[in-house]
């Protein structure tokens, strides 16, 4: 975790584009800039400010740049920092970064400049780890949780109210020293309101993830029935590609097949499956094992069928089979009737499930099988502009901290001895620190960062 | 060709990285950046300066970019531009650019922001074309033909002779209004010289065609022999890769394998070939036939034989056969030995021929064969930093503007009327002036920057 050496990197995609951007940032960041500078003095421009010049490697011209100058602390890192922007050959780049080293600069490590950013105080670790998940985003909406959380989102909130309990831990801490005397310095109703207060705030942010982690990962959509219904043919239709093979034979899909799509900013991932049927064909019947499985995972499930081949009460029977699977994931079931335009009689009704007729091949109904899943998601949360946790890391710390606020709570209510109490707040300020870093290890930084870009 | 709208592109190759650059470029640019930047007033700032802020779309905080302000003429266009440095994924990507096309801005061509450098006096043609070299640039010897070409090259040059041979153009027009008086005001000593001068110029270029082709495009270096003398041993022993398969059995290679390598700077397109020898099989027939193809069209042979197998006088009987090819071709063919492992005996010698030693399966002699392929090339002439061209635009235009100088000569020598030796004299200004763009056309502008990357 040192911070006395300067780092460089190319912070651009690799590939031939038309700009490269090279990035140094450290104590030496501007002079070894300015050692293979030629044009300006680099070592005496004012921050923020643009430099055309040539990078010389002794009487060779490298490339014609264009220098940022950010001097510290006015920089992402907070450290002096350059930025090159040169041609986008890969062999310019490699040459510059070259010179760079052998001028004193060292390689970065993937995420090493939003580490230092961190380290330096720009950011907490949540705002950190959201700059990643701004770079991954692919859709309106998890750029907006990702956005929320760079900018501060429920960190800085719980940043406060942790800030308030450390003070009251200092006082049971305090107690302690006065054992003997039996005295309360911290006022056991009031710190009593402050972790209600943290807890409602810590429950709210623990239910926003199940959101946000679908957010995040797409929501997975799973496409079953019996074989020859026309999945393949939905997932197409879907997909807006031909994707999956589609043919009139039963069982012409066999493995399953996954793909993800963004419906209206919100990222679905959509699999097809085998028809489910008894069969003796011992790779159909891996198949049909499969989509068992998908449909035990999936979060929605879209089960097809065709009107003209079902009875109603055939239907009612496999639904039947299906309800454990929907309690026990609370996941939702869709009856989706395909090949309505062979059929034209009025669709099944189920009470207690939604019903879409559709024509995969068609192309009719999607629109409403589209809105019917994005409804399924709770935009307004989203659009209220709440902090949403996305996070799995973030989620665990919450969970831990308010298993250990709940026994503060119960340590204050059956009084227990003032150094019990003291330990469980701990516990919870430990658990609250992770998330925005106040308290890390070495060992967990390596981890967050080593996920990010190289140049990032 | 209008110069009066304001072009947006990303400048960064596409993907996802730690930033991605979009780049702004005419009358409203700096404008349009400011419409939708939220910090200071852009539209405010003094060039060369660079300024944190965030990009909103109405409410919504697309992200927190950096700007760049450049204010015309000080601009890689000479037009107002900005660059805003964002986060580097695809989503935010694209939906700052529909922002920017939504307040006024139009999608870019590909180069079309070095199409307006050129428009607007920044570069001439033949430096424009060096950008797109420079960025395709891949090792040493490419980088600095095209760095070179950039910063000016030849063109200066001819730009410099052209402007003198208008001066006697014009002096010889004059002649044609007083052709009744038989009066000569443009010395026909002087322009005689001035024309031999520019001839050796040209012809040095042209000259150096050869050369500049060979360092962009790769020297052709084909791997000849036998069936089972080692050739795919040491094609993959040159790229230092298992590129060919390679196995005891004659006859393994039966398609041409083609790999690039760069040696000591200098882009090297090594050739594998099947083994040459009669044969029955249908495949392997058309094989041996692509292989004398190969031999037919390339720079470099590379001969190996297995001196166990092989007796000097069969040699020399193959060797007789290359003969004309080589003559033809003013192409080199080295007699390779290899498997030199197993046999202890003086390699032999041929007259006229280089002869190399090798073992490509324990990599011996691999540095000296190396070397002996980079000395069959001018280092001298590119170390010398002279110019060479590259270009096979400019070898043509070259070629037809020393045709027409000829012509001029012999005009002047066997005396011709004044509005004869003007036409030609039109004609070589002409050839000249379309390598530095003071003579061209929207196709020809439309052809050469269409194949430039977006962004550029």
């Amino acid at each position: 975790m040192s911070l006395t050496d300067t780092i460089v990197a190319l912070a651009t995609p690799a590939g031939t584009g038309a700009i490269g951007i090279i990035r140094l940032s450290g104590p030496e960041a501007i002079s070894i800039a300015a050692s293979v500078f030629k044009g300006k003095d680099l070592s005496k421009q004012a921050s923020h400010t643009l430099h055309f010049g040539k990078i010389n490697d002794g009487q060779v011209v490298i490339d014609e740049v264009l220098a940022s100058i950010f001097v510290a602390p006015h920089s992402y890192t907070k450290e002096n920092s350059v930025e090159f922007s040169c041609h986008g050959s890969a062999y310019i780049i490699a040459q510059i970064i070259k010179l760079l080293i052998s001028k004193g600069a060292r390689m970065a490590k993937p995420g090493e400049f939003t580490m230092r950013a961190f380290l330096n105080g720009q950011l907490d670790l949540s705002q950190a780890e959201a700059v990643a998940d701004l770079i991954a985003s692919q859709n309106a909406a998890s750029h907006q949780i990702a956005m929320n959380q760079m900018r501060g989102g429920f960190s800085s909130e719980l940043q406060g109210l942790r800030s308030e309990l450390i003070n009251f831990a200092s006082l049971v801490e305090l107690e302690l020293d006065f054992s003997e005397e039996d005295v309360e310095f911290a006022n056991r109703a009031q710190m009593k309101n402050l972790i209600l207060q943290i807890l409602k705030v810590i429950t709210r942010l623990i239910n926003s993830f199940e959101l946000g982690n679908v957010i995040k990962n797409g929501i997975p959509v799973v496409i079953a029935g019996k074989p020859n219904v026309g999945k393949s043919t939905l997932l197409n239709a879907l997909l807006n590609e031909e994707r999956a093979i589609v043919s009139e034979i039963a069982g012409t899909t066999r493995d399953t097949i996954e793909d993800e799509m963004s419906i209206q900013g919100l990222r679905f991932r959509f699999i097809d499956t085998a028809g489910i049927r008894e069969t003796d064909d011992v790779i159909e019947a891996k198949g049909v094992a499969r989509s068992m499985e998908k449909i035990n995972s999936s979060a929605v499930i879209l089960y097809v069928y065709d009107a003209l081949q079902t009875s109603l009460s055939e239907l009612q029977t496999i639904i039947t089979e299906f309800r454990p699977i929907l309690e026990k994931n609370n996941s939702t079931l869709f009856l989706v009737e395909n090949k309505s335009d062979k059929n034209n009689a009025a669709p099944y009704k189920i009470e207690g499930l939604r019903h879409i007729q559709i024509s995969a091949l068609l192309k009719t109904g999607m629109q409403k099988l589209e809105n019917e899943l994005v409804k399924l998601v709770d935009i307004a949360a989203l659009e209220s502009g709440q902090s949403i946790v996305s996070n799995l890391r973030h989620a665990e710390a919450l969970q831990n901290a308010a298993t250990a606020l709940e026994k503060v709570l119960n340590g204050i209510d059956n009084p227990i001895t003032s150094d019990f109490l003291a330990m469980d707040i701990k516990q919870a300020l430990q658990h609250l620190g992770e998330i925005t870093g106040s308290i890390s290890t070495d060992d967990l930084l390596d981890n967050i960062f080593s996920k990010f870009c190289i140049g990032k």
